[in-house]
């Protein structure tokens, strides 16, 4: 039988209050983080899963709104090949929800030691991440029980985009402070079309979920989701690398998510991108991408009324949604997905 | 009815002359690569597919034998975006077999108007991208005429150690100029359990490809490669974001294919992750690892006998004969995957 509810659905209701708090503690902290980053020219991200789907929105961010080059680390860069890199005028950010993640805190301890100014984003206030760190980021997602992340995650998106206005992004604040209100009139009324999509996945053997630009991230973030807590084989792709070469891969039952956010230069690609995978055959089903790619795919769903900039933070809560449903459709607790904990360690 | 030869089968035969050639033609350029490198300190990669992958094990090896920060460019950020950003002090790497893929000779050129300096590496000699490097490491592959690259890869990733050797790398250049004949010996005597790993992936739903450091960039490109032209559900995952979350994925009808070298810091780990794979009930597929990785898996093939920092340029041979010879037991014809061109473009 399955449950009727979980605790990751609660703590997606919860999102709109979680980041409400978060973006009130740390917008006031643009100025700190201006003195940082005058330091700086080139920002370290350093993250694993999830928030390594964050940092993606933050490495487009800071490149497309703040002209700085970024870099995702490979942590076994340092924690197992031992490597040193001259990190002088590099701002390391080091992104993770329990700030206690081995070889995150090992990792900007090392970057540190090379020379990096360090922030770390994260929701463990008293955890060695936010205490080491030169400037700490610390959401304020509260308790989260469910192993998804959800809460943690787009409070660190949030904080992510607080990063961006401090380091100078040619972006209105305000819209980033009308978020959680935005997030929070969705939130009470979730469209119908979420259930069409759920029982469309329901006995699929994989999916593809691609999506460009800021939006990359959340296509990233919900093919892992997807596989956490459905254990579906989903294969995260950006548009380009999709089309590059594993576009075949889309057929009768392997259908293809679309994320996208309802403006913005990568918009008309996607459209295009949802007519050439029904074209095949294969089913596309939308998230976000306004009334185009709403047309373009079999079943779409609205996405937030956010700028393109912000989208993601609203773009991850249907492919949350999507996911606690799906995973409970085929009778798992996606509140305890098999083989994990909520503190990653990676030796 | 199964054909029983490829121009792909004929083309991954050819990769030791295309890498002795490779390696004539290049390894004696590494004074010119030092004296553009003196002016850099940090290296951004631009590419995509198969290309990217290469990108990768340059990534992995420029940081840990060279001490140079790398970033891996998302061409959108100027293609679609039309981002400015300061790369003096960059080194800008394209990686692109025809040399012709629009967004990457458009990204390259944005790197040089921004202040980078720039290397191709690429098969096209009269190519665009050759043209207008600053410095063009030209692969020698020769004509390749099956979609799925093999020795236009493999050639690369060679063109990326001469690449590190001229950027200071604490490597014997003796090693890679041994790669060719230790490469054709394997060839000459492929072994048997490549058909039994075939055949045990004839009907799975999909698969998980993981490695960690330098050969991470195998497995991703033996996903891409099981995804183009044998169609097949495969998740690349590096270990550390396997472990971190969808190792649920991983059942009976999902096996893990891991890619090691035979020796080196990551071999520990990857051993333990064919540990804990197997003890879900999954099956366990290896290419490389030595003897450890064997015993932990239900088959291995044995990788080149190469050191680690090469490894990931014989590793890449195993994984293209069962590409090739599974895609052609599934009935497709590798050569010509539906949907792929040879020089791709992205708008």
């Amino acid at each position: 039988m399955t449950s009727t509810t979980s605790m990751m659905c609660s703590e997606i209701t919860e999102q709109p209050a979680a980041l409400r708090e978060t973006l009130a503690a740390l917008l006031p902290l643009t100025p700190e983080i201006a003195a940082l980053g005058r330091e700086t020219r080139h920002v370290l991200f350093i993250a694993r899963g999830s928030s390594d789907n964050a940092a993606v929105y933050g490495s487009y961010l800071l490149q497309v709104h703040c002209g700085r080059l970024t870099s995702l680390a490979s942590p076994s860069v340092t924690t197992t090949y031992g490597a040193e890199l001259d990190l002088s005028g590099v701002l390391a950010v080091a992104v993770s929800q329990s700030g206690r993640t081995e070889e995150i805190v090992e990792t900007m301890r090392w970057a540190a030691g090379c020379g990096a100014r360090t922030v770390a984003v994260t929701n463990g206030a008293g955890a060695p991440l936010a205490q080491e760190a030169d400037l700490a980021l610390v959401t304020r997602a509260g308790d989260e029980l469910a192993v998804p992340a959800t809460k943690t995650y787009t409070t660190q998106l949030a904080a992510l985009a607080v990063l961006a206005l401090g380091l100078g992004a040619d972006r209105d604040r305000g819209q980033l402070a009308a978020v959680p209100d935005t997030l929070e009139a969705s939130l009470d009324s979730p469209d119908g079309r979420i259930g069409e999509i759920v029982e469309r996945l329901v006995g699929v053997h994989g999916a593809v979920v691609s999506g460009r630009g800021m939006a990359f991230s959340t296509a990233l973030e919900t093919a892992l989701k997807l596989k956490e807590a459905c254990y579906l084989r989903a294969m995260g792709l950006s548009y380009a690398d999709l089309l590059h070469g594993p576009i075949a891969v889309v057929d009768g039952g392997t259908p293809a998510i679309l994320v996208a956010a309802d403006s913005g230069p990568t918009l008309p690609g996607m459209v295009e991108l949802a007519e050439r995978v029904v074209a095949t055959g294969a089913a596309a089903y939308g998230i976000g991408g306004g009334p185009d790619l709403g047309a373009a795919c079999d079943v779409a769903v609205p996405g937030p009324d956010l700028p393109e900039w912000l989208a993601p933070i609203g773009l991850a809560i249907p492919a949350q949604i999507i996911t606690e449903r799906l995973s409970r459709r085929l009778g798992y607790n996606p509140d305890s997905p098999r083989g994990l904990g909520k503190v990653t360690q990676t030796s």
